[in-house]
């Protein structure tokens, strides 16, 4: 079967020369390839003005981002292709980890654009966020029970971001019997996941470098974690050491999950978690004169879009001035954003002008990111997008 | 004894209130409070145009900064002051690290302007690199005596930056009997490190943390470690579990260092050295068709001034794709910058597009920066200088 060729626009290569895989729909040469002659998630030859090709991608013309390179030849696109992507990938994350739990497709930084894996032990969550990766579920599937033997598969395809690609929500079982909770270990640690009904994949691999900062910190420490979700920093903090723990959100369910993720740990005693909203649970602290050692700030993304940025960047600075009130002396602040629209420098502004504004000294000990499993694709800013400040805030 | 004031020039204490320590000699109001009127090292208070006090600094008024503040209040600079600051810089490290072996002061972010006291164990490696802390340096002897009880104080006096400041160049000791190598732990790894001929105070603990990476990455691995030193990263892959590192250098002192480190660690079997030049070392290893797992370019600071920053960028590129060549598929590349005028987003931009020039795909799997003991003042961005970035190279 021969490709379609999807033309570009004069001048219109350069991201994609640049080491880029997305091509927008108004950088292509419509009167020469019309977006509407491919079908959602059809295969192409991507061609420069002069008709130079510059790979294979897939194509929804219904999307802004209208087509994907997944090849910088003409290769095809067949389940050896995945096999050999999905090995390289393989390949870092058991090079960087002593457990099978990690991100191990982490989409256009693995050269699989719109794909996503996260792998716990032997299940395995799966997101299909573009047409193109939709329409190949079944080598995919068949990829990944080829390279890994799972247990299970499951397709949790209900990321908003499908909507953008005309796909419907779903979360549908791929592949064995999905449990409801699965086990993984992080940074040593012992946790159960909610594969089906918890938040994204079911957990938040991205953080695990800083959560780690907990190590060393936490011994004799009490310890407050604001939008706790399951435990994943709380309950690392309580095992490394931490004589007393808090965990804070809005969901009832993730906090039942936070318990039983304790007692798996055997710090169910130190452990005690608060339902409700974040700015108002702290607001409640402060009222009561509660004090913490160390706290950590990591909420869900405040900024979806680039026009809520400035927004967005208020309720950071106001949540983080609020938690920053409820420490204790030399106490550690952790500041975490997954927002791609919230820069590294203004986290870091909003800790200095937080720290200022209540007479505070702010030292930063460290600027995380996401982990080596979710690495970032040096052409690709848009997949660089988790920051994590430590910062000790001392009265002078 | 009543202190001279020191007026501001209207809306000069706009970076003061942004929690900034540093006065320029232009913001000053000298038709009211001429420069020249104070010695280099005095004591002032620092004031608004309206007179309101800012707190309390030293002055020099040969230099570019001509004034530092030691002290947002008016409080009395003695031993005891020394004594609370070294308190709460110590308490951090302590939180921190397993072993004394750290920078114990780090300047501004210490809230201690111009003064830097590495610690190796019981021996302090420390630097006056202004006239304000020079003027002060007994009782700031005094004090890290009395805090640490240490064996000996080494007075490293030769940095460049002190001739800005007037000052004149040593090394001197100031008590005890300053051993020639003293012994220090960094991520479990021995080093013995030269104290009074070394570069700097004699070790480079700001990478450690980024050194760390080599734990799980070496084993089984080719290392070749450019910019070697004494063998910090070269070394410690060999004790991770590298088969074969290569420690390339200009000083030949520094290299014999290097062997003495591995047989320190067991490790010399497994560690060879090569003298010369960087870059004529990688054109070398590169017509010899040597090809390495992992590769660490961290090179002393290419950008001194902001106007070399072009130049350097350059040289920066430079060494770093002469370096991915020499990588097998799916190696690392470590680069580190420790220039503060070389922009974390350049040195991520060059790994892209170094790895393009030469046909490769660049994963970024962690951005580091300096090690805690080395906190950013979050208020003043000098003070966050130091870069380092992972990537994986592979061929597509």
């Amino acid at each position: 079967m021969t490709l379609q060729r999807l033309r570009l626009a004069k001048n219109e290569d350069k991201r994609l020369r640049s080491g880029h895989l997305w091509i927008y729909s108004n950088e292509v040469d419509t009167a020469a390839t019309p977006l509407r002659n491919f079908a959602a998630g059809e295969h192409a030859i991507v061609e420069n003005q002069q008709g130079k090709s510059l790979g294979l991608a897939y194509v929804n013309p219904q999307s802004l981002i209208c087509a994907r390179l997944l090849s910088s030849d003409e290769r095809t696109i067949d389940v050896n292709f995945f096999k050999k992507r999905i090995k390289s990938a393989l390949a870092l994350r058991e090079a960087l980890f002593d457990h099978p739990c990690y991100r191990l497709i982490y989409g256009e930084s693995d050269l699989l654009p719109g794909l996503v894996v996260d792998r716990f032990g032997d299940h395995l969550s799966v997101q299909l966020n573009t047409a193109g990766m939709d329409a190949m579920r079944d080598i995919i599937i068949e990829a990944l029970v080829r390279m890994l033997q799972p247990q299970s598969i499951l397709l949790r395809n209900d990321a908003a971001v499908r909507k953008l690609e005309g796909l419907e929500l779903e979360v549908v079982t791929a592949y064995g019997d999905v449990p409801s909770e699965v086990e993984l270990i992080e940074n040593g640690v012992r946790f159960l996941a909610p594969l089906a009904e918890g938040q994204k994949t079911g957990w938040f691999y991205d953080q695990r470098p800083n959560r780690e900062w907990l190590r060393h910190l936490a011994p004799g420490k009490r310890v407050l974690d604001v939008f706790s979700y399951i435990g994943s920093f709380g309950v690392q903090a309580a095992v490394f050491g931490a004589t007393d723990v808090w965990c804070a959100d809005i969901s009832e369910s993730a906090l039942d999950m936070v318990h039983k993720n304790a007692e798996l740990n055997g710090v169910a005693d130190k452990l005690c978690t608060v339902q409700g909203d974040a700015f108002t649970t702290l607001k409640s602290l402060k009222e009561a004169d509660e004090r913490f050692d160390i706290i950590i700030v990591d909420p869900p993304a405040f900024i979806k879009r680039k026009k809520d940025q400035k927004e967005g960047i208020l309720a950071y600075r106001r949540i983080n001035e609020m938690a920053m009130r409820l420490l204790n002396h030399d106490g550690f602040l952790i500041s975490g954003s997954c927002s791609m629209h919230m820069p590294r420098e203004e986290l870091l502004d909003l800790v200095r002008a937080s720290a200022r504004h209540i007479d505070r000294h702010a030292q930063i000990l460290a600027e995380g990111m996401q982990g080596s499993d979710h690495p970032v694709h040096a052409a690709i800013p848009e997949t660089r997008y988790l920051k994590a400040v430590l910062s000790r805030i001392s009265r002078v």
